[in-house]
């Protein structure tokens, strides 16, 4: 079996797993409880959370603990709107979002508010030029993910901070759910970002289980109101096992993590140059300026699902660009945004390599494609 | 140790422990994947969802799994309030529901819902007749809980539904996070209701996973927007191995519950008859129209805290009523509005018991008990 399909999910690494097991078993208590159990969980919960702050480089006071990446950007995207809707009632997400910010988008647009979408170029990077001509006085919220989970674009936040830096009333967003790992932290974590998204399965930590990092002083409408956990401003029983094996899992992911992106680029690299020599090939991602484990591409006249079998009945596992919207047979939209014809688009696959996949894996899969694509040739021609 | 704090949390079962890690270690497909391991997940997904949805009788896709209670209680009211705004903005509660539930409505207050406050009665009884007065033309949601979680009180759902049953515009929503096993299931899953809410760590399943009930045709606006997993209506990669665990969780608390239930009223009224004979004790729970598992109680002119922290030195763990205010020194919701002067109020702290608690616990707690009055009966006088 071939895992190629680590943007979707990755296996939870067996030390997160671990201390999910010694915290469940072991530490009972609910960290609101008065006594001392509640307290030795009170200590883990705190102990994760300073854990985690110092592997983002934040304070322990900014790591807000959620459900998933899909809570984080809703929680932010909802929170901005409601806190700062006497202020202002604009909105600016790029156009290659997640469905997480697009559809909480389009909620909050029959809310009253006013959504507008940045463009990306041919390749899936967001146009900072036109992203600034969209900004207004109404202007509350900026939102723009670190790395497009389609493609792997890894998007000019850099630029987009440095306009921003004079405009502090507008809130700056980072969806980094497919950037822990796949670009230094530093490179997400920029000084002028107010909110950071992540997902804990999507880094070997287990499902359900995200961080929102909120910097010191921003404010957000709860998302969850009730008993007042996490400094009032997310309540609900803390997930403790999961949260400890997130805290674990995000270590071992940021230990020597320029090595596994070395690594793991070397891999794609090798597929990149391969598939590259195939005619019928259309290559969706590049290796400069996009992430190391995502390789989106195409064969054109074969749809993107007949790919993906073709390759599962090799127990090669790949996916038709996101997880999520596959099912759907929706075409991907970030490829729309690029303005790819459709025609191409539906042909599009994504691999998605992690530093636990190996060479080994890399020549069997171009070992299935020649395979296949002689295969396909046939049927296209 | 002694753990009387059930309330608060519970410990996971060994057997959902089992099949947490059986399915994270082995099932490692994101159910949205178009793959075959993808196909394996959603396959466990929908076997977990089809024997929640027989356990508690109603459809599979009656049954929708979120992050815990406090998610299901906002969902309900925020959904419900979003939903049914063209069509009203008034909403009654209880005065004794938990904070997920009166935090969410004191929210809504803010964004131009009315809330109205259904009183109880000096024992944590909703008057009902007070409650059927409050509804007018734009009422749109009627929120009760099963159980209160700080007195163990029952409350009259029947009446309600009954009331409710030629009133199909007044959505129904059931709080039953401190019902399932403590009260048979048809008594909170009543043909009237359209949502309840559940939460897996309160019967031994493990934290992070709450189940809400929607009933067919009942529409409500989703809290989390994204990729449209459960059925478009809660979008975020789905909990896998806590899902499924959380079904092994159900199956093993209704096995026997009736029976389980016995077990757990046995020992709160030896320790009920037990306490009676204390002059300082004051009752706020009573035996018949209660939990079987909740025991609140206090002794005049002693403190919760201190009471707590007496038991905690024999490692007897009890709480201050619910674990979410107990930290905020905040004076117990239920008892404010059960009119309990404050001095008694603040004195009150709650035994959950389980059924894997024991008479031989019971009785240590009893002889705790003893040395502990005398002790506070010195200081007090």
């Amino acid at each position: 079996m071939i895992y190629f399909d680590n943007s979707a999910t990755t296996s939870m690494a067996p030390e997160a797993m671990k201390t999910y097991t010694d915290v469940a078993t072991k530490i009972m208590g609910n960290p609101s409880s008065l006594h001392q159990l509640g307290t030795v969980a009170t200590r883990l919960l705190d102990a994760s959370r300073r854990q985690i702050s110092e592997l983002l480089g934040v304070q322990p006071h900014e790591i807000y603990f959620t459900s998933g990446g899909t809570e984080g950007d809703n929680w932010v995207l909802k929170g901005v709107a409601f806190e700062k809707k006497p202020f202002g009632n604009h909105i600016i997400v790029s156009s290659v979002e997640h469905p997480a910010i697009k559809n909480a988008a389009e909620w909050l647009r029959t809310q009253g508010f006013d959504v507008d979408y940045a463009p990306v170029d041919a390749k899936g990077f967001v146009k900072v030029k036109e992203l600034k001509a969209l900004v207004r006085d109404e202007t509350i919220l900026v939102s723009c993910m670190a790395v497009n989970n389609e493609v792997g674009a890894i998007q000019p936040l850099k630029e987009i901070a440095d306009f921003l830096e004079d405009k502090p009333t507008i809130s700056f967003h980072v969806d980094a759910v497919q950037g822990l790992g796949k670009i230094a932290v530093e490179d997400f974590m920029l000084p002028r970002v107010d909110f950071v998204t992540l997902s804990a399965h999507k880094f070997h930590g287990p499902r359900g289980v995200g961080i929102l990092v909120i910097k010191a002083g921003k404010r957000l409408t709860p998302l969850l109101h009730g008993g007042g956990q996490e400094n009032n401003k997310r309540s609900t029983t803390e997930n403790l096992p999961a949260i400890a094996a997130t805290a674990k899992a995000m270590r071992l992911t940021l230990t020597d993590d320029s090595l596994k992106r070395k690594k793991v680029g070397k891999m794609k690299a090798v597929i990149y140059n391969a598939l590259k020599a195939y005619d019928k090939v259309i290559l969706f991602s590049e290796m400069e300026h996009f992430a190391p484990n995502i390789l989106t591409f195409g064969i054109r006249g074969v749809r993107g699902e007949v790919v993906v079998h073709g390759f599962e009945n090799h127990e090669i596992y790949i996916s038709t660009t996101s997880a999520c919207s596959s099912k759907k047979n929706a075409t991907a939209g970030t490829l729309v945004a690029m303005n790819v014809p459709n025609k191409y688009a539906t042909s599009a696959v994504r691999i998605s390599l992690d530093h636990t996949n190996n060479m080994s894996e890399v020549e069997q899969f171009l070992t299935v494609f020649k395979i296949l694509y002689s295969e396909f040739d046939k049927i296209a021609r």
